[in-house]
Formats: structure tokens, C-alpha cells, sequence
């Protein structure tokens, strides 16, 4: 049903999750175990030809051939009825295709730069991710650790959230927060200073980008990180959206650390979502004083989250076994040999010592200037090459 | 071996004793492992008398038929060839005497005022405890939490450790810690500031009251809680003394909480007794920012220790099972019927909702005031009394 990875999509299966997307609610589990078993096209087919009693087709015949019958007809059913007075939202294919001429990449499941680690979401799985930014979604995300706290961080908050940000930045593992105000603005800023690569997932769509406040950040994000959101470009955020984004969060990331955090907050959430998912929750401890330090404190006493003062005692959790140790030289992510051929021809433009401006990588490798700072940001993910004064440079493999 | 709980011992054992822990130092396992098998006289016979290969006799001979060897024949006699060059600082009989005279309580191993809890302590359990104070030590002892930290504590350290101490003591429960400068004077003086019980075991002897600077701390000490020290009351700390007072301290409570400690502190070393014999480890969190606090982190980091931010948190660790759930109208610890006949008349002195100052209580028990003091502290650690505006009154049961 999904398309093995690297493949591009159909682009009516394409289309199709797009159309879905705008249909069911971020999360909604009916939707995803739907398309478990029914091909993207055909279930908008039945919302929109609202056939009687879809639900017997689409869950209960299927689904007693595949998995477990998580979806009952009845349900099956209700959801369509949901989903069909949403129809009208629905933009037509030139549409989609404007905003992904605009520089809005649609990803489904399956494509090249799905993160495949989503998949552990089960039928909570995005349908769709929007993208927005130079880097490659799935590289970035190979060593990831997503920073989350407080939208109201103390200046000790904002301080030690920063400066944790830098450090794991600065290792090259890529900073994942949420955008928002307080410690998310502090995590990717933090990454953003050591020229690090960061990841944002908004709950709003990218182009509505909430809060508007941080229209600056997005921009440089977006200039060397990239951008997520589940839902299409100009979509507003709802109440309930942060915290279904938070799974998006969560699971993207190998770990989470909330560096602060009242008792009720947004990113208690997201360290639940990680600690379902099964990575490593981690929480910086802060004066007992401190409002914003009680839900970090309660993370480490009642959930068993990991007290974290470093970067060293972050990265030594989430990565895979021996990496930590070997520092900051280690052997890259993905092997040269499995690169595509333009980025294989970006890291050959690349040299080892001196580096070289992403103008004269991009001359040399024969491509635009926009693809080459997209394969650096991924051949950086991944481990191959380095910034450095002169702009980028090879990394000395371990 | 050892008289049962509650016997006084003979005059000469209890000098016996008393001479020994002039001989050897604090926590000398090989004095400990001998006593578990020689009656002190015998054993300080044998130091005197030098008679040839002592270990033979004492150490050969008994330790086959009894418990393990631990100590063999040539460690036992090169332990009493040192005590022997120790023999001309054994102070008379008069001496110890004169001491007790001037309210400095001489306690053995079996007499009534002995925490049986410091036989957790094995071979390293102290020879004699020298007491001075109003509370029994025993009683005092029976809900306790050590309370320890830094020297250098900063004013975060200092207004936590106060608070902490303060609500701690506020439930009925004696704050143990060792009368240091910093974090251990904040325990002591949030104990007293609630009028709660609190027990200061030191390094140097009780008439030299090291730190000199605490003279008046360990007066208001004294007055109502209880000071603690294995040194004879002359003797001046050392430098390992410390580190070695540390597992009186942990072995006291039911548990030890580190306020606030830098990686090499030597609230970290209490910690470590505290966890080698079972009692619960915790530690305050702090700025991650500040290196009072590192080592508190690093407690709960690597050893598992506990993170505790309020009295409430500390008191479930250490408090019996579905003690803590009944809060402060617990039952008392010791019953009513077993108490001695002088705490018992001073107890029905005392009435429930008014109360009554302790020169009353004094007058109607029969007791001089002295005697009301102290077993009104043992009363209050063992769950009959409380205090109140007017002086003391008897607690409501459960």
C-alpha cells in the first residue's frame, strides 16, 4: 500500500493525502487506520461520493483480512460523515501545486524525506507533512533531540535552554522544538548561533507560521533548518493542536529534554508522547523555587526522567551505542556511497581543510545555490561535512 | 555479649568502653570486629597488659567458633600494638566520671539511649556515643532524616535548606546533621525555628564544639534537641574524622537528604554511607548553573537518588508505610504504656488543647525542669506532644 521508501508517490495518491489532510483532524486515528489498508484515492473517493455505508466497505471487509479490526464499521462510518462536511475546504490540485511552487514541499509516507521514525506513531501517523526549508527532513532528523519548555521561561530558563541548544547543536545533532515563545524560541535560537541545524513543527500551518512574533525566526530556520507542520500551509492553529503536534515532536526526535516546565504545560505533554513512543525523556532540574522547574522536577521523581545539566549527559542517552564516545569525529550517519548523485556531487565540491563558500560548492557541483545549501544541510545532518569560516568543510571521518 | 536493650551496663564495661574509644579511632573495624566477641574489659586487659601474640587469643581462638574471621591473628595484634602507643591519653575513671557529672551522657551499645539502628553499622558501629542535650537520643532518632550540604551553601542553598529543615521538623520529625557551617547550620536552625527536635553529631568532642562559631548554635541544640559525638569531650576534630562522623550521621536517620553539594563534598560521602546501608538518598535540585548543585544532579543522575523539592516528598520515602498518608495525627511511635514512670507523670501533665508551659508540666509531674525538658523532647519525637503557644500539649491520635 505504501510506496517502498525513496519512491515518489503517484500524484493522485499524492493529491489524495493532501485532500485527506484537510479533512480529518491532525491525528485522527479513524483516518489513519483507514489508510492502512485502503489506498489513499479510493477512501477520498468514498467521503466524496459518500456512498452508503462506506464503513462496511472500507473497515469491515478489509480489516478482517489484515491486522486487528481497530476501526468498526460504525465508526468507520461516523468519521466519513465528519470528514464530508469538510469537503468544501478542500483545494483543488492547482492549488497544492502553487504552494509547492512556492517553496512548500508536500511529503507523504513513504517519499524520499519521510522521516520514517513517524511510523512509530502507529495510526496517529501524519498524513501529510509540509515542509519549508533548506534542510532534508529525514537526514536532519538521524540525530535529533527535540528541546521543549515553558512558553513563560525564567531568565534561568532561558539562559541554560539556550546554552543546552548550542552545545547539542554544536556535537551536530539537530535541535527539534516547537516555535514557540519561551524555551522552543530558545532551543532553536541556540542552535541557529552555532550555525547548527534546527527543526520547528508549528501547529499552525507554515505559511499562517503562529505566533506571528516569530515570523524572524522562521525565516532563519527555514534559511538552514526546515520547518514541519501537519497541516496545509495557511491553516491557523487550533486549542487542541499544540498538543497533537507535540506527538509530531516527540516522535521525530531519538529523545526529548524539557528544560523547564510548570506542573500543567504543553511540554509535560510532549514528554508523555515520548515516553509512549519509548525515547528517553530527560528534564533539567532548576531551583525547587521556581514555578517553571516543578514539571521538570516531577518528570525526574515520578516519571523517571533523566536529571540532564550538559549536552554529554543528553547525547549520551539518545545515541546509538559507542557514538557519544567517539565524539564529534564519528563516522557519518549514511555512507558516501548512498547519497543521490547531486548530493554526491555537492560533498565532492566539498574540501577538507580550508572550506569553501556554498557559491563555490554550488559552481563546482554544477548545481543552483538553493540545492547546493540544501545538500550541505543534509551532507551536515548526516555527518560528512562541517561549517566553517570559509563556509563549509569536510569532516574528518572517525 | 551485649546486655539486652534497656540494661545499664556494669560500671567497669561502660569504662572499659569509654578507655577503648581513647585508643582507637572512630570507626576502627578491627575494635569492632574484636568486640563482637570480647567483653571490652577483657579486651582492654589485653592492650594494657601487651601480653605476647594478644591475637591469638582474641582474634584466632574466638572467631573460629563464632562468626566469620574477619580479623586474623597478625591484624588483630598490629591494631593493639597501635592502641598500646595510645595508653598514657586513657584519661581515669574520676575523669570520665567528673564528664558526666557535667552533663556530658556517656552511652554504650544495649543501654537505654542507644540507637540500636547504628548496629547496621557492623564492625564500624562507634565503641561509645557522648551525648549533651535534652532529648533522648534514641526517641529523637526514631523519625529522623539526616539533613546535609555544603559549607560553601549559597543564599539558594540556605533559604531551601531552612525551609526544607523547618517543614520537616514540622511534622514531627528530628533534622540529624553535623553542625557544620552552610547547609548543615540551615537544618539545625530550621529544626529549632519551628520548635522541632534536632541532633548534631560532630567531629571533635562535645566541649570543643567544632566550628568554635556555632558555640550558640549548639547551645539552642542542646536545650532541646541533642548533640553527638563518638569522640571522648576534649578531643579536637581531625581531618578524617569527618568523612568517618559521616556514617553516624546517615546511619541516625531513616534517610539523607544532600541540599546542596559540589562534585567532592563531603555531603556526597554521607550519601554514600546513607546508600550502602539501604536508607534512602535524596538531594535538592538547583541551577544547573551553579556547582553547589552538581552534586546533588550527579546524586540523582547516577545513583538513583531520589529528587525531592518539599518535606512532603522526603517524608514518604522514609516514613513507615501509611504513616505519612495519616500526616501529623499519626499514633505515637512508642505507646503510652511503655514509657518509663517519670516520662509517663510528665506525659499526664500535660494536657491536650490548651496546653501548659514546661514549669507547670515540671510542677505537676514532680520533676525538676531539667527533667520535664527532656522527656517533653522525647515525647514530642515519639508522637505524644506537641508544641503550642502556651508551651506544650498533648497530641490527638489518630
Amino acid at each position: 500500500m505504501t510506496a517502498s521508501q525513496g519512491e515518489p508517490l503517484d500524484a493522485h495518491d499524492r493529491y489524495s493525502r493532501a485532500a485527506l489532510s484537510f479533512l480529518a483532524d491532525p491525528g485522527d486515528p479513524v483516518m489513519g487506520a483507514l489508510l492502512r489498508s485502503v489506498q489513499p484515492m479510493e477512501l477520498l473517493a468514498a467521503v466524496i461520493s459518500g456512498r452508503p455505508n462506506p464503513g462496511s466497505t472500507l473497515a469491515g471487509d478489509r480489516f478482517s483480512d489484515g491486522g486487528p479490526a481497530l476501526v468498526t464499521a460504525p465508526v468507520a462510518d461516523r468519521a466519513v460523515e465528519r470528514w464530508r462536511t469538510r469537503l468544501p475546504d478542500v483545494p483543488p490540485a492547482s492549488r497544492v501545486a502553487a504552494w509547492e511552487r512556492s517553496g512548500y514541499r508536500l511529503v507523504c509516507p513513504g517519499e524520499a524525506e519521510w522521516p520514517t521514525q513517524l511510523d512509530d506513531l502507529g495510526d496517529a501517523r501524519p498524513v501529510v507533512l509540509w515542509l519549508r526549508g533548506s534542510a532534508d527532513l529525514r537526514f536532519a532528523c538521524l540525530r535529533s533531540v527535540s528541546i521543549v519548555g515553558s512558553r513563560a521561561a525564567t531568565a534561568y530558563g532561558t539562559h541554560v535552554g539556550t546554552g543546552l541548544a548550542a552545545e547539542i547543536a554544536g556535537h551536530g545533532w539537530t535541535v527539534i522544538s516547537g516555535g514557540a515563545y519561551g524555551i522552543d524560541a530558545c532551543a532553536h535560537r541556540g542552535a541557529l548561533a552555532v550555525g547548527g541545524c534546527t527543526v520547528t513543527v508549528l501547529a499552525s500551518g507554515l505559511s499562517f507560521g503562529y505566533p506571528k512574533g516569530h515570523d524572524e525566526l522562521f525565516g532563519a530556520i527555514s534559511r538552514t533548518g526546515v520547518m514541519v507542520s501537519e497541516c496545509p500551509p495557511e491553516r491557523a492553529p487550533t486549542r487542541p493542536g499544540f498538543l497533537v503536534r507535540n506527538r509530531v515532536i516527540a516522535a521525530l526526535s531519538r529523545g526529548t529534554v524539557v528544560v523547564e516546565a510548570a506542573l500543567r504545560s504543553g511540554a509535560i505533554n510532549t514528554a508523555r508522547h515520548a515516553h509512549e513512543l519509548n525515547r528517553p525523556v530527560m528534564a533539567v532540574p532548576g531551583p525547587i523555587t521556581s514555578e517553571q522547574s516543578a514539571g521538570c522536577h516531577e518528570l525526574i521523581r515520578e516519571w523517571g526522567a533523566t536529571c540532564v545539566t550538559r549536552a554529554r549527559d543528553v547525547i549520551e542517552l539518545v545515541a546509538p551505542l559507542g557514538d557519544a564516545e567517539r565524539g564529534p569525529d564519528r563516522e557519518p550517519a549514511v555512507p558516501a556511497d548512498d547519497l543521490d548523485p547531486v548530493t554526491a556531487s555537492v560533498l565532492q565540491a566539498v574540501v577538507r581543510r580550508t572550506g569553501r563558500g556554498p557559491a563555490t560548492i554550488a559552481t563546482l557541483a554544477g548545481v543552483d545555490l538553493d540545492t547546493a545549501l540544501r545538500s550541505l544541510g543534509l551532507l551536515a545532518a548526516a555527518g560528512h561535512v562541517e561549517r566553517c569560516e570559509q563556509g563549509w568543510r569536510a569532516r574528518q571521518a572517525g
